[in-house]
């Protein structure tokens, strides 16, 4: 199923502009590495148009976003979209203070995304700032379950629809959708969410997939789910016949993530179309 | 003697906002995941308030201080204070430069912490700090011992005195101080010194313990010292039996974080009243 | 052949002032701690002078300048010429944008390196900031094999001339060279290009040697590319037994800089003098 996508990563080494957190950003630097890509970390807005253009793919990450940066992440996505590079957004904690809301929507406004990621409740503040609102149709809940997954779905459609941007919203369960066809996919494990860093190392890896395979966002951004969750679902096993924790699980993932091929991808993924 | 507290811990998974530094901010994401808590990185000026607000506990860092976060820093500690919240204060350096030790002299001036955590030569320096000088009375060695440990304790009892804060002096041997009890502790190796960041990690759970346990600041900080201090122990039992060196030895403090419970740290914390 | 360097290390642990990037900084900070060093970050125009003056070794790595963050560089960059203590420039990314370029251009102009260290196509952007230029004297490929080694040597020993540094250049072949000696390294392996950070670390840890070895800085910056490359080959060893990946190899890379000594170094490191 996903063959065509990783072979187009392996045989173009896409080259992924990263404005990211500084929490997590040498996780993203080595997972886009691990995973057959390339990073360029650059914040300054004196470059990021140059920078980006001389990249593949472009990734816009809020998780400490500053007054300078922002300005930074407007100007670039701005350049990308001039060039018609992929862009991915991951509006890291939109909703939990004005400042991340605001620049949420001011992203969404200025610049037209390829791929948006990020949690339910992030999601759902992405929805509220994407074009004019319809009254409180975004009304689902904050957990992801078998009960109101078709909710879910349909409500990932409509915010596909809204933004024109394949939606991924990872949980323990993640939906990949954009406004007609949807994949839900049941990788990864509950542990993994006691370890930062995971969505960020996503939303970079998404780029890269994205960025490798233009013509399909949606088949690359389920594609580069699964991989990091069959990824935590191998370190896994490593971290528990080895007594390890979390910390070890976290390098595991990434390790996995190198060691990742067709067959164990292909093997591995729990993905169906809805 | 640790019980209560580990319990509060995973009942609440209390949310930490962490002002800090982003040479080990990663780790300390990740050590606040592993021991029950949750991090959030926020230090625009525009968000602190308001992040630190629906947060259980602060944490100020200044390791990489600079104009901009100072002012977070100063926002974020008075808020925290408006609203109750502990606030841990980790003055990384503070006597190394002018602007660390202003920085450090102007937070304790505008914001009353509840935890204050560092070596002793930076902790002499918060002394220096702390209202009124009373001449050259914080004149303890740089190296704690058993020859100058009566010294150094009356020394932390004399400074939560004078700052209203739990005094938390790290190092071969640990200080933990309120102006009338403190804990002796002598967990932890010297290996642990080869690594950067388990100062920083440790104020990091400090927050989370003090968060989760408000009413036992001195306690909850006891417990988290001796965390730190036998996962430390318990990670280099792996490290020498795999032949590993410093990376592998960070990497396993955070996992016997993560598997910490109440049996292992009440059999394994080396600690004393004084 | 490197037995007197690594003893002026252990014996007088250098202090490194780092302003580098926040991608690889936590790396960067445990190679230090790793090879005997100890690392201080600093970046805020306020401090830098202060902080570079207690220290034994400036680095400075342009990775994810900033308006800020550049005017820290030429000041402590300044203050380190004034006090005489070895610089060492990690030029991440010159020629890839015009504030890198200029930012490269800038700081040679400003300040005397002691040492020069990057790929060769950052190095070549080094060529033409440094002086006049000399026409297109500088035409060497962009990868360094045993064809155009000769090539390549004669051109590192002409900058190394023309700048007054030794200059590093790293690849799948190492060259380490001053205006009359060379030193050729043929540790590591192309794995190591799948992990970010590489090029920091041993940017940081140079300075470490360089600076417990202020005569030899030659000699020095030899070692401390054998030593990077040695430990590659040494943590993929580990990796291999595993079967790891990429991250567990990062992080065994610095375990294996932990336990590096004059034995296991001067029986493992490739190198010949040009």
């Amino acid at each position: 199923m996903f063959t065509k996508i990783l072979e187009n990563i392996n045989k173009t080494t896409p080259l992924v502009h990263c404005i990211t957190n500084y929490v997590t950003v040498n996780d993203v630097a080595n997972t886009l590495l691990a995973c057959g890509g390339s990073p360029i970390m650059a914040d300054d807005e004196a470059e990021v148009e140059e920078i980006t253009s001389i990249c593949t793919a472009l990734t816009i990450n809020i998780g400490t976003l500053n007054e300078r940066t922002i300005k930074s992440m407007l100007k670039a996505g701005k350049k990308a979209n001039e060039i018609s590079h992929p862009i991915i957004l991951d509006p890291v904690g939109a909703g939990a203070s004005k400042l991340r809301t605001k620049t949420t929507f001011d992203l969404l406004e200025n610049v037209k995304f390829t791929v948006i990621r990020g949690n339910i409740s992030e999601i759902k503040t992405v929805y509220l700032g994407s074009g004019t609102t319809q009254g409180v149709d975004a009304d689902v809940n904050d957990v992801i379950t078998d009960t109101n997954l078709e909710e879910a779905v349909s409500f990932a459609k409509k915010l596909s629809e809204k933004t024109g941007a394949v939606i991924a919203i990872t949980g323990a369960i993640d939906i990949v959708a954009d406004r007609e066809n949807a994949y839900i996919i049941r990788n990864g494990l509950s542990m993994m969410s006691k370890i930062t860093g995971t969505g960020c190392m996503l939303s970079g890896m998404i780029a890269a997939y994205v960025g490798a395979n233009q013509d399909q966002p949606l088949l690359a951004t389920a594609a580069a789910v699964c991989t990091m969750g069959l990824a935590g679902e191998l370190a896994y096993q490593r971290v528990a016949k080895e007594n390890g924790g979390s910390s070890t699980l976290r390098s595991y993932i990434i390790d996995e993530i190198s060691k990742m091929n067709e067959e164990t991808l292909n093997g591995g993924a729990k993905v169906e179309s809805k």
